[in-house]
């Protein structure tokens, strides 16, 4: 759009529009990179310094392919000195940051929208320490959430949190963001979970706060502000963390039915007789298996039903377990709650998951994603997704429904062959204001990031925004920490 | 002490010694209170402002009687108006604010420390709604634990925190100081459980933050920052909180350990074998339980063993989990890990639970008590209580440790006959270099008030300290909210 600078390093490929070409964004006046810049972090941290534009553009462009900033330069700190001293230069250099982790999140935070310096966790993936009796684990931010489920199963442990990117997300990222995934149903948020953090803040001072203690009343609790943060307030470098034990048993149901009022009837049924055994209670409709099904070429337990419900439980006790999610099942079939359902054995039990978790996935094949992940009362869920495919009818490809119903937490995700600016326009701000009636968040995990920070006044009040605002400008004056991202921009 | 301006008020009756005489601590350059104040608020309030220095006397002075303030007003509003047109007015006269909940407090948070204006919940105990789909309250912040228990309970639900204080304490005064309590080991902190508040800030301005999401990743979770910040940073008025199901089946065992190594092993053992079901863990040695017997009358179930442990198991099937927790107590005995051992019956659970709720209660009856509420890895637990045995000898009556082993918090409690300035030099900060030794809390769960306040170091690195300092100067300019508590003052 005409009076918006073009920043360099955008002449290159076309595959995925830069983002300050696509949306009207006006750079801030930071600083542009240097060779001295370039220099003195060679100097620092020799060999972990990408340069060159097809080095950079993994980490210029998000997942989903969405949004791509105009990077020239990714650092790779391996330790919390390292990143001292990058932000302590960038902030006396008046240089923007984008911190990384993985680049797995949906909402266009984790890649820059300009030049700003790409700061990756990569590097920084080591395994502190793990305490088997307290079960507290200690780590860099850059750990690979898999790689640490792998770490603590042979110790007897799992991590509380679970999620689809596990394979590439950071744990640092997932903090950052508040992830909440699969598990947060029976093992609850990373508010409650995460018992410490050691966060570097935008000038290079470093707070520690990475303390492993399941309880401390010491003043304010200052990590709580970093969670959810976006990497908007300081960067991650270190996350201790609560790990239930692995549980004995693990069963996956996967069942049908016929309206979403029975998924809802369902859920009530079996959180009474589940307790305290349901670990995920996840619901998908019959649109999202067959994308899974066509694109991923994935067979589904069960077929010919419009909604899908995957049921996990996590328990102690195999035989008490097992005599729970039987007696549970066989009343939901009694009373006709449930048409079909299938209790998947060891072996595809993976399968069963691995269908709800590349859900995703599977939407990305059929094109542009326009991706919502909306807070709504349970009851009202489903009711965003009729309404919208309503709304848009044949002009868009696909309008399916899927999410944590256990948590009020509805995925929902329009696909179309290609981004379209007047598809964008049908669906918000109605999106926004539906939610907005209903008292919902229309961010619940995903964050705002870039794509969703204009949009925070549905679901939060102008003197929140307004105290958020202060709190970024006493963190970070001179806002080089992930600019354009998370709040609003002046308007 | 010479030249600490005495506050007026104070000339009363002696039971209880100010803390303004007790304590080096100056008075704050606070507007005092005129009669034109007292007419201004009787005319916003008719008939809920107390003044009269008998009528006040109550709220000036904490539960243990170990502080007293000299306040000569207190308010109590019913709406959040009222606290809006209170806090705008206190801010723009200067006067400061003590806000107050049930008065339970046991670090001398909850009282004015001279002559603060005594902001008490007491009125504001309306049940906002409840969600039975959800388990989702929202209440004012004045609503009595208990009450809400009884509310919940007859719904099928529960709170999520329980605490020996339950008869008195406000929910609102439970999340400012961020409570922890019985069930803390299955149900998580206040900071997974509170799902929204509304505060008043400081010059009157309102944070309506008081949603019911399970899931919200809009910005910054400031409510988080009110937990815990012992109504120094806003006036809690109302809470939004997610209550579990009330258990089918509660079980209550009593046991007897020969040492504290087998307290440890016992509590491993029990967690692998009753998972899921396991609801609290607690441990008391042998004097506390003397203590309760003789000053309360009540009689044990186990007698005889150094050590006594409280397990509570809630679950949602009463054959499973008597079969886990029979199984567990035979192997329990089996292998010399415990001695002697009861599973409550249903009458004598409540009898049980009594005992280590009313240990508090029973030490007041001794004299004077120094309270220490620590966390600490849990191998060295009770290591700190034979260390403080040793090092007071006679000086002390009774040095006792108890407390909520699963969450690695010990209640070390030290009486005398009568506060003496020497017994203290000798615990502190002994205690508190012990802690940090073993990078501990200083508190736990009690918070800091104004008897911990100049200890948060032991805790805390600088950096946090400083930083809380400016979210207080940030949220409080004038520094009328709880002054006196919490942060150090400047030395």
């Amino acid at each position: 759009s005409p009076g918006v600078p073009r920043c360099r390093g955008c002449a290159g490929s076309r595959e995925v529009v830069p983002t300050c070409e696509r949306y009207a964004v006006r750079r801030l006046p930071f600083a542009r990179l240097e060779d001295g810049d370039v220099a003195f972090f060679e100097r620092l941290m020799p060999g972990r310094v990408v340069t060159g534009e097809e080095e950079v553009k993994p980490f210029n462009v998000d997942w989903l392919k969405s949004v791509r900033g105009c990077s020239q330069l990714v650092l790779k700190p391996q330790t919390t000195a390292e990143v001292v001293q990058v932000l302590r230069y960038c902030h006396e250099r008046n240089l923007a940051v984008n911190p990384q982790g993985g680049n797995t999140g949906l909402v266009g935070g984790s890649v820059p929208v300009f030049d700003e310096i790409i700061l990756s966790t990569a590097l920084m993936n080591q395994i502190i320490s793990f305490d088997k009796v307290s079960g507290i684990l200690v780590c860099q931010a850059g750990c690979v959430l898999e790689r640490l489920s792998e770490f603590l199963e042979k110790q007897g442990f799992i991590m509380p949190l679970d999620l689809g990117a596990k394979g590439s997300c950071h744990i640092g990222g997932n903090v950052a963001t508040n992830a909440g995934g699969l598990r947060l149903l029976r093992y609850g948020s990373l508010r409650g979970t995460v018992l410490g953090l050691e966060v570097v803040l935008a000038d290079g001072l470093t707070l520690d706060c990475l303390t492993s203690l399941r309880k401390d009343n010491t003043g304010y609790d200052l990590k709580q502000l970093f969670i959810g943060s976006e990497g908007t307030l300081g960067v991650i470098t270190a996350v201790s963390i609560l790990c239930p034990q692995k549980p004995k048993a693990v069963n996956v149901a996967f069942l049908g039915c016929q309206s979403f009022a029975k998924v809802l009837e369902t859920f009530t049924t079996c959180r009474a007789m589940l307790g305290e055994i349901l670990s995920a209670y996840e619901f998908m409709d019959e649109k999202c298996m067959e994308l899974v099904e066509r694109h991923l070429k994935l067979s589904r337990p069960v077929a010919g039903s419009p909604f899908y419900v995957l049921i996990e439980t996590s328990g102690s006790n195999s035989t008490h377990d097992e005599e729970k999610l039987n007696n549970f099942l066989e009343r939901a079939m009694a009373s006709g709650l449930v048409t079909d359902g299938t209790v998947a054995t060891d072996n595809s039990k993976i399968k069963a998951s691995c269908l709800r978790e590349r859900i995703t996935e599977a939407l990305t094949h059929e094109g542009y994603v326009y991706k919502y992940d909306i807070s709504l009362p349970v009851g009202k869920l489903y009711d965003l997704v009729t309404d919208m495919r309503d709304r848009l009818g044949q002009s868009a490809k696909n309008v399916v429904g899927y999410g944590h119903l256990g948590d009020g937490n509805l995925h929902l995700n329009i696909t179309a062959e290609s981004y379209s600016h007047s598809l964008l326009d049908a669906i918000e701000p109605f999106v926004y204001e539906w939610t907005a009636k209903c008292s919902g968040s229309i961010s619940a995990e995903h964050g705002l990031g870039f794509k969703k920070k204009q949009f925070i006044h549905y679901s939060k009040p102008s003197e929140a925004v307004m105290l958020m605002q202060q709190f970024k400008a006493m963190l970070d004056p001179k806002g080089i920490l992930n600019p354009y991202k998370t709040l609003p921009s002046a308007p």
